[in-house]
């Protein structure tokens, strides 16, 4: 099986379920969700509104459909969502944000993904406002960033937004997909991260390792229309408890050990940085990613991964010249090293 | 637990998967869909394609996403989609259709949803037609007829429409959630039947028993297109194995067993008219459904239900005053004798 | 020139702007309207507001504008918009609506195109309701029913209607662009019949005679949101007074003159009947038109226009076997009985 | 009247129709568009067509409809179209591009309006590509550049675009509401710098002083589709040819005319520059248009724009710290130093 013989950093997605795992969704306790009636989801959904500190959640079976459903939750056709261009968002969605939501996609260019109060202002005053246009009804932010490395946005920065959102009127969701990788990166407790920020997502299949699965936070209203929207994008399943008790217990066992991945993305920034003189990483590994710049060896992307496929390495071709590597609990430290030898080893070639 | 009290006739999808379906789930081979890898999934996908004689197949969240992907797959902004007012896509899914599909439902008004040829001439001719209009690019038919009972399309009607399409050029999609029934009910070979329209989608989660999932199916380019929409739906998801293995389950072993479920739909059927001077059923049970006209009762659909409840017996409000019940495999006959009594207990209250 | 030699029955849309008109349009005062400068726009607002005892008003280029900006005004994506089959709204609007409105028509199918309370009452229980689903959010009427032959939609039963819809919460559009027909044909006060419905449009480009030019009123709210869809449309224009004098002069000078359409169509209708023993027409003439059902004479719609055209009369193919013939301000009396004698005679060839 | 008593710098769409235009209007063969039988709109977009050296023409009512009905024309639901964040299309189209026109705004930052190869690839890669994704169907440029001071597409630049477009399969749209502008600006013919598009638009409203429309030309295809979008955008109007015929007086007689806003521009440009020592202009007057900077001011542009009214002079606040003052047929070069005076005053006053 391919999955054996390669130590595998395309994504934490890829993560397969533990046997601990695997005999908690053998026993899920289900019902019919279309009907109200599983007991797990229900259970899964007010663990995570408790944990989160918001009054409602909903489970959906994707990041991506969590973040269409918030989106049509707080917008009408024709307003505009005011983002980062290296966003979810907009990186992977920009054909249903626009095709299915309707919305426009008012997308800053920031350096780093950390969308500021000056972003933001920026961005409404890239438009003609008043009654006659469209007007921003949505600022969504995202953590960790993945076009950024798995970034943190800075809660101080957070705060900022949040505050002058207040002000204007307009509320803020947060795609948080690796949100918990940047609470255990932190060290901030969750409510309070996540106490500003009126909506927020997060992925129960990444990091945390369970088969697939989301889940949208907020406050009653809101959650009553993501409701709606959930059936409407095709999402209102039947005995979800299934896969709502792989999320459950990823939520309950597996958050700490994010720490795990993100030592081991630390690891293999050093070991790729002490072997070469050339600059490789893009930016600092601040919880369970590493983006290498092929520009500097004179690759594109595709063709990196290609080589790094032939030594046994799985890695994925972000964008055209920036590769994507991100630790995850089926990889060990040890993994680490053997992948990072490989990549320098390709390293090496490649500039001489 | 509320289901081990009840004899539950509200929906086939209320069924709950048996041991043996648990222990497939429990082994089941997984990987990342997302990444084309996920080994059951993709075996599901062939196996159905075969079965029902199409080129390529694709495994979605729900009868709904199966039905919007479709739809999307086969239009554009704009375009018309000729239907039965009863169908599924219009009683339930007109919001989604219309938000997010961008299509026009041109629903037909027919005594017993089987779209003929006429009804579907007369309605092409219910808009001005030419370059400067939207115009037909599907017709999209059901089997079994949910709205009218369960009742079946008939093949040779099926044909007739078929044989039109193409004259006209416009393909023909058959939302085919309980589309084995109609099979099973009839005889008719599976790929016989299903070569009568171009794409055609079934559930796993109704008769057949499994948590959830539904499958399209179609030439390689309706899939690769199907493909696109689904994951903008948010309906990509990563291992979706476990689910695909409950399917592949179902599928395998659950298709003969329909008869069951049918027998049952006489069986209860024959006992309501047997009992009663009043006609209570709508229409011949043909599969697994009996629909109850609470009219002749002088009481409304949700008012009939309450009381059913009261008694043991879950049964829908399909319609202000129609009433469904749905046999399924958490159903015996037994059960069906006890239900019947029931039942008609309460309409002798009521009519004297 | 074509228009000399041909008696032109297709529409009323195709009257000439009399010379009185033509020296109106040539002193107009103008300004830009995009800068709500242009007097004579805002005094054909006014004027139009007074006339039809709305709060406000809005011109707008077209009928087909008129509609398009009232159904957005009053819905949001998904909703549903209540109609008939054979609406104008439908007929020729269906790819708009759906495409550029996103929401769903949902169409009844009544004998006459008067919308009655069964109908309304019929169509909502079509569709599953409640949260989860779309909802109806406008009912939208037309007068004069223009695929019934101009015939006039009763006050009675439109203040039945009204009252309905005030009692479920759903406003009431009139889609009025002959409404002044149907003022002229009953003797009702303009202001009356417009009272029982929440907007209602009229064109200035019909029967009165302008070149082009519709609008649409109601209360403030309603407006200052049709403002910006009409600007959404590219219905801003600038120096909108040259039309909007042309239609404030139809207005104040042509509706009266309706009167004399009347009489021509009830003059050709009374000719066609009399002179032969097949049924020709489908409908009484009740304002300016007259529908000729070709089923009797064995010729599509097409095909009739055809031979009518050769002996120098101008009919419109309505479907696929209904012809309409307008009567209108460039049409006297006299050319009614020419062009009555011609159809006559093509009539009495092709039965013999 | 307002208009008399000041000096109206506001926008070129305000110019009033000459006495040679209104004669022009008064004695205009017209018939009706909708059945294609107005002959001055068919000899207007004959002569366009000729003059832009396209295939094709179709007059519409405003710039927002041309541009609108050409994204349209070009694109699918969810496709995406390239452009600058200052054009039009974005910066007061943003609502309807997104809402009726269902693409994505993938808006390049750039520092003065020009896109060149290198913006257009970097738009290209921030997003994910693939049949899974949105692709861009479009790439739409402005000449002149309006948010820029009225600046020019140099043809260079533009050819380098073009010639890229060709090589990824993406066509090129001009909005060239302003481009007869440039064309005077640069002498350079307008077949030659339209032949670098697949499409343009070009306005009457404008420079050329017509009342109002606009229009779009482009291959006999892409025309056809254009047609029917205008129809369901609510432009297929009825006896155009009143404005048709200004349109064709003003495209006749009023382009070298341009030549005398473009001097003004710069008599204002000049007067501003010797008069201060602040910096005042953003841009060179390249055309008919002087940008002010009110930053250095220390005034918002309403203050601005307020202080100029209460002088007798009318400009407009382009942005919250820009104020726009373009010149048109009502303004004469002494026009513009009492102008250029009034403003000065206004200006020593706010930095003393």
């Amino acid at each position: 099986m391919k999955e054996n013989k390669f130590i595998d950093l395309r994504s934490d997605t890829l993560t397969l379920p533990t046997q601990d795992m695997r005999e908690v969704i053998y026993t899920a306790k289900v019902g019919d969700q279309a009907y109200d009636e599983d007991e797990t989801t229900i259970e899964l959904e007010e663990y995570c509104a408790n944990y989160f500190g918001k009054e409602a959640a909903l489970f959906t079976c994707s990041g991506t459909m969590s973040d269409q459903v918030a989106i049509r939750s707080w917008t009408h056709s024709g307003d505009e969502v005011i983002i980062d261009k290296s966003y979810h968002i907009n990186y992977f969605q920009a054909g249903p944000s626009t095709d299915l939501g309707n919305i426009l996609l008012n997308t800053c260019d920031t350096k780093d993904g950390i969308l500021t109060v000056e972003h933001i202002e920026k961005a409404i005053q890239s438009r003609k406002r008043g009654n006659l246009f469209g007007n921003p009804k949505l600022i969504s932010l995202e953590n960790t960033i993945n076009g950024f490395g798995g970034s943190i946005f800075p809660i101080e920065k957070l705060k900022e937004v949040f505050s002058y959102s207040k002000d204007k009127g307009i509320p803020v969701h947060m795609d948080g997909e690796r949100f918990l990788n940047a609470c255990i990166a932190t060290g901030i407790p969750v409510k309070e991260y996540a106490s500003y920020s009126d909506s927020i997502s997060t992925s129960f299949s990444k990091g945390l390792g369970a088969p697939f699965g989301s889940i949208i936070m907020g406050n009653k209203k809101f959650i009553e229309k993501a409701r709606r929207y959930r059936r409407w994008y095709g999402g209102s399943l039947h005995q979800s408890g299934f896969m709502a008790s792989a999320a459950l217990y990823a939520i309950k066992n597996n958050v700490q050990r994010l720490q795990v991945d993100h030592d081991n993305a630390k690891l293999l920034e050093s070991l790729l940085k002490k072997e070469t003189n050339i600059s490789l990483n893009l930016y600092p590994a601040e919880t369970n990613m590493v983006m290498i710049d092929t520009n500097n060896l004179n690759v594109t992307s595709e063709e990196f991964v290609r080589l790094c496929k032939e030594k046994g390495v799985l890695v994925y071709p972000w964008a055209p010249y920036i590769v994507r590597a991100v630790t995850n609990m089926n990889v060990t430290a040890e993994d680490i090293k053997v992948a990072a030898s490989k990549i320098l080893g390709i390293c090496i070639e490649l500039i001489n």
